[in-house]
């Protein structure tokens, strides 16, 4: 499918709002992509259907998780999280979305992981910092998103995730801490 | 080993300052212990010997860990965090302690981890607020240690720790991570 195509598949599975969000994110992720060096049409891809589950109905994603033998512990942490590798089975199934780079850009797009891609550090940046985004912290993330090194972007971003998460008394699921370590170790903080 | 016998034999291995603050903390495990129906004694022992290998020799700690076979993450994370797995080698190897609760206690007063018992939590609280310390916050947790829930007391311990190095730019010893989020679901933030 085509962008437009993919684009009017999106507009009918969400909120007004959320739709020009995935432009938001959409343009976003193309621009990040061409500026890392990274590939602008599968960032397209991976943006324009991340959000596609964002309003799927919980039972259904919750009997999915089960039955496709995802991550269990999803399950026991917030619903909220669970439209993101529920986009990425979407995207497969019924978009016919193969490249594992999308896929994974798409499944991991809320929490983070350990030994992200650049495509997957792109589509998580941009949904964070894509322009209709209001939240207290969101202009010092785009100012950080100007960094050259997406890896310091992607600090950022996963720093500002988890903090938000821990000041609201929520538990932070694991692949967004491993995220966090795995940056920051290759960052060379570690003194000995 | 009496009480005293052991301050001596702590004395020996650190600063002035270092004692001080371990007595600060053995007063307040006692005290804490006597209020959460811990028992006071383990929580006395626990806190004498939780600081014993502060100052001891970085190589030397790598070299046992290694040997020891203790959790090789440590390793990969700073080595202001092996005097705590070192120190309850110690008390069981120098100071004949058997007792895996207050090994435990001092094996994870740094870090925390997930599954911690009641004098595990007192040891690692009272280390945070002992009297002589200062730091941003300490009043903080110090009021809130007045909760009634050890629960709740080592939640905000727990946060403040991690805040504090994502603040600092630091990695987080991934058993605080799980520590946190062990509480967190634990005390029924999960909303489905």
């Amino acid at each position: 499918m085509e962008r437009d195509e993919l684009l009017l598949a999106m507009k009918d599975r969400m909120p007004e709002k959320r739709y020009i969000h995935t432009i938001g994110v959409t343009e976003t992720a193309i621009t990040l992509a061409e500026r890392f060096g990274s590939d602008p049409r599968k960032a397209e891809t991976a943006a324009i259907l991340h959000d596609s589950c964002k309003y799927a109905d919980r039972d259904w994603m919750k009997s999915k998780i089960i039955d496709k033998e995802m991550d269990p512990t999803l399950l026991k942490y917030h619903h909220e999280l669970w439209h993101a590798p529920m986009g990425a089975y979407v995207a497969k199934k019924e978009f016919n979305i193969d490249d594992q780079d999308i896929l994974n850009a798409i499944c991991y797009h809320t929490t983070g992981r350990k030994g992200m891609s650049d495509l997957e550090k792109i589509v998580y940046i941009a949904d964070m910092i894509e322009p209709n985004r209001r939240y207290p912290g969101v202009e010092d993330l785009r100012a950080a998103a100007k960094d050259e090194d997406l890896n310091e972007v992607m600090i950022a971003c996963i720093r500002h995730s988890i903090m938000f998460l821990i000041n609201k008394n929520q538990p932070v699921f694991p692949d967004s801490f491993k995220c966090y370590n795995d940056l920051m170790l290759k960052r060379g903080q570690v003194k000995e």
